[in-house]
Formats: structure tokens, C-alpha cells, sequence
């Protein structure tokens, strides 16, 4: 029974964030191309995990998802312009991204930068501009600050160069978790983060929320490492093996993969520990551990 | 006497951002590499035109430059990234900045692009964290909301993009000007907007100091196009006549080079009316004006 309300809550959330994405790209006033440059790379789809973290955030307490749909689309239109540099030439050079051509591969190389460069710069007015009247200015200065840490050199933009200095390194677990923590974890802490700002959660709750989303994003990175492993090609959308044939340091090569599986099981169980005392409306957020535990995709 | 005051003003603000941008860069908790490369080029000097505006706005209200560090250098981190990335070989493809090599030259393309997105991101995060007494979670709301619209595809990148469009390309007056206005115009605005609404301008100041600040960005256009024809390599840092080399539309391929002196005049003389009924302390505003009529690089 849960399981299905889940399940329909997560086809919904994932819906209305990309109806409101197309919203936010068709209302720019901008050079046709950009727009569609920055459109095509925001509807090509994905999990909108973040998104979904966001809103099961607010439901823990009680809140409706048009509280969240300014930010929810702003962290997608981060992660979606981290995608579109990550794919280009000069970084990771991939043609293909979820079986769709990359943006630089439709777009050109220039129109690339130029259409990250603008998901960036248009998440911060989305945020900043979100007009829900619950939303005081207090709370929409500090969701655009925790952005802007989360996604910064201090955030996702140091976890990939940190990620990019690593390659060919046998790294110690200390500096592999600096990686994921940085790299996917600071954007995952940001959507429970920004959830429980926008519900109005005490500090007790908010410190309580982000140990779990830390945990979170923990074990997102370590079931993407054992699917690295044992997952299928086409499950993965990638090559099985491949970080390590790219000589890449991941869970799986500092521990066996059941000692992988264990480490996650203890991770999951941990995140959901985090939150116990907290008596709020906590299903999704703890489906949301689930799913991640046993995703395969 | 007041020609010898602003000099020493220019002096002053260039040397201030200057420390401060070192500051900011140094607190930031982030891989080395990306530090340094983030550094090396926001040290890469520059006339500093947008603090000197935004510092100048606040003197034309008796406030004090400290009242705006955070946000001058904000928008030296965005005026920077945007150079970083333009410099890229699948953009402008430069080696030279200034007589010295490019980011991507000395740190590689995907580090350059890395620090252009950190820069970007880490202005979000300066002018939501600015923590000067006197500004308040409005008018700092306000600032991230204006600078996120001034930077991002309504405003600068989409001026590169129609840049970019428009290679090759004979365009109309009213093309070229939205080029300008986007691509360098925006930003200029932005930096008077800021000092505006920093020092608690009316909405009638704020309108007329936008209307100053779009001829401003025009004439500075004007002029830069002027230079192309007229300035030696060693002052203007490029190849004479280069945007004629390139194709490029300008003032000086539309009209005369003389009709074009004589429009930046005018425009001049239209920035300079559009505050005059303001009765503000605006002499380093107005010095700007002729400090920008008059630069030979």
C-alpha cells in the first residue's frame, strides 16, 4: 500500500518538475538557439532524484510540492548544466548521455558552455524570484546561499576537480569520500536542506535531516560503484567495469563487493535512523532509502 | 582638483577590489588547483570598470565603499568567468589575456572551464553572504535576483550567444545594439542598479541611474569599436582592425568613424542629462563618463 502511494507520488513529482522546467525555458527572452539548447539538455530526462528528495522533504511535513517547484527546478537546471560541461570534450568527451546525443554533440562545442553557463546563472534568479507566498525573502536568500555553497568550489565544482586530479590515483576511502561527498553528495544535502528551510523546520530538525541526506548520498555513490560491477550495460548506460578500467578508486576496488553491500546496507539503515526521533510524515523519505538501495539504473 | 580626486578615487577602488578578491579567493575551502586557477585570473588586473561604477554609485549617495565590496566583487567573478570561458579554444580560442596566457593555457581546458563555473557559482554565494550591517536580507535578495537576470541568458550570455550568431553576418543598427546591450551592457547597468539599491535609492533614482548606466554601456561600446580603427596594438591588446578581420558589425562598419565620435558624444551628453536633476554628489559618475569618451585601451 505504501508502496504503491510511492510510487504514484514519484511518477507525479518527476511529471510536474518537468512541466515546470519546460515553463522556466519557454518564458526566457533569449536567443532561440540558447533556449533550445538549454531546453533540450533540461527535458532529457533522468530520475530527477533531487527534485524528488525536495519534495519528499516537504511532505515529511505536511507541505505541498508548489512550495518547492522554484527550487526543484533550480537544483535540476545545476545538475542538468554539471552534465552538459562533465559531457564535453575537454572533460569526460561523451557522445551519448542517457541514449540521447550529447549537448555539444547537437549543439556545438560554444553553444555547450554557453548553455551550461546559462542553467547555471538562470537557477540562481529562479530561486531568488520564487513567488509562492510562503516564501519569505529570509528563506529564499538562505536556499540561494546553500545553493550557491552546495554547487561551488566548495561544493560540486570542487568534487569535480577533485574527481578530475584523482584519475589514475589509487586513492585512500578518506579521499574517495571527499569526492562523492562533494561531487553528488553537497547537491542531495541541498534538496532535504532547501525541503526543510521551506517547511519552516527548527535547527534540531535541520541538523537531523542533513545527517540523513549525507547518509543519502553515501549510499547513492556506494550502489553506484557495486553497479559498476554488476550491473548490465544496459541497466547502467554505460560499459560494465568501466571505472575500472579507467583505473578509477570506488567502494568495489577498496572492498570486496560484499563488504560494498554491507557498508551500504549500514549506510541505508543509518539514514534511516537519523531521522526516527523526528515523528514526521517520513514514508517517501524513507522509500526514497530504499529505492536508492536497490536501484539498478 | 576634481580630475586629480577621481584619479586618486579609481586608484583606490582598483586596489580595494583588488585585496578583497584576493580574500575571497584565499577563505575557500577547495581543491589547490582550482584555487590557484579561480586566483590567477581574477589577479589578471583589468581596469575594474564595474566596482569603479558601483563604487561611484555609492559616493553620488555620500555612502562608503565598504558598503558594496561583496557585490564589486561578485561582479568581477562573473565579468572574469565570462572571459575565462570566452578565451576557450572551441570559443574565441585565445592565448593571450592582457600579455598573459589564458587560463586554459596554463591550467587546461577543463580546469578553465571548472574555475569559470566556480567563479560564477561563488559570486551567488559572496552577494548572498555580504555581511555588512547595513544591508538587509531585501536589498541582498534583490542584488542576487538582479545579477542572476544581468549574467544570465535575458542578459550577458545571451549577448555571447548572439555574439557568437552573428559572425560573419551584416547586421542592423537595432541587431548590433542588442548585442551590446547584453553582452557588456547588462553587467554595467547591473553594477550602478547594485550601488543604487544598496545606498536606498528611490525607484525615480534607480530609474534615472539605469538610464545613465544603458548609455554608459553604449558608449563604452562606441568607443571600444572607435578603438578598433584608431588604437595602436600595444593600447588596445589586439590586432588593429581585428573586427574588421572578423567580420564583425560595429559602430565604425555602420557608420563614418567621424559620425561615430559624434554619436558617442551625444550619448555621453544623454548619460550625463539623465542624472543631472538627481542632485546627487555624482562627480566621480560624471568623470567616469569622460574617462570612458576618452580611454585608449
Amino acid at each position: 500500500m505504501a508502496y504503491v502511494a510511492f510510487d504514484a507520488f514519484m511518477k507525479e513529482s518527476k511529471a510536474f518538475v518537468e512541466e515546470q522546467l519546460v515553463r522556466y525555458a519557454n518564458t526566457l527572452q533569449c536567443p532561440n538557439v540558447l533556449r533550445e539548447a538549454m531546453a533540450y539538455s533540461l527535458a532529457a530526462g533522468g530520475k530527477r532524484l533531487r527534485p524528488l528528495l525536495l519534495f519528499a522533504t516537504l511532505q515529511a511535513f505536511g507541505k505541498d510540492r508548489d512550495l518547492g517547484i522554484g527550487t526543484a527546478c533550480a537544483l535540476e537546471m545545476i545538475h542538468t548544466y554539471s552534465l552538459i560541461h562533465d559531457d564535453l570534450p575537454c572533460m569526460d568527451d561523451d557522445d551519448l548521455r542517457r541514449g540521447k546525443p550529447t549537448n555539444h554533440k547537437v549543439f556545438g562545442e560554444a553553444m555547450a558552455v554557453l548553455a551550461g553557463d546559462g542553467l547555471l546563472t538562470y537557477a540562481f534568479q529562479v530561486v531568488t524570484e520564487q513567488e509562492h507566498t510562503d516564501v519569505t525573502p529570509e528563506i529564499k536568500l538562505r536556499i540561494a546561499l546553500e545553493l550557491a555553497k552546495a554547487a561551488g568550489p566548495e561544493g560540486m565544482v570542487g568534487g569535480q576537480v577533485a574527481d578530475m586530479e584523482a584519475e589514475g590515483k589509487q586513492l585512500t576511502l578518506h579521499e574517495l569520500e571527499y569526492i562523492h561527498k562533494h561531487k553528488t553528495g553537497r547537491l542531495l544535502e541541498f534538496a532535504v536542506l532547501a525541503g526543510a528551510l521551506l517547511s519552516g523546520a527548527t535547527t534540531e530538525q535541520q541538523e537531523k535531516l542533513l545527517t540523513f541526506a549525507k547518509y543519502v548520498g553515501l549510499a547513492f555513490q556506494i550502489r553506484d560503484d557495486i553497479l559498476d560491477v554488476e550491473g548490465t550495460e544496459e541497466e547502467i548506460g554505460k560499459p560494465v567495469g568501466s571505472d575500472m578500467t579507467n583505473e578509477k578508486s570506488t567502494y568495489t576496488t577498496l572492498f570486496t563487493v560484499e563488504e560494498a553491500k554491507q557498508i551500504l546496507e549500514e549506510t541505508i539503515a543509518k539514514a534511516k535512523e537519523a531521522i526516527s526521533s523526528l515523528q514526521l510524515q517520513d514514508e517517501y523519505l524513507l522509500a526514497i532509502c530504499d529505492l536508492i538501495a536497490k536501484r539498478n539504473h
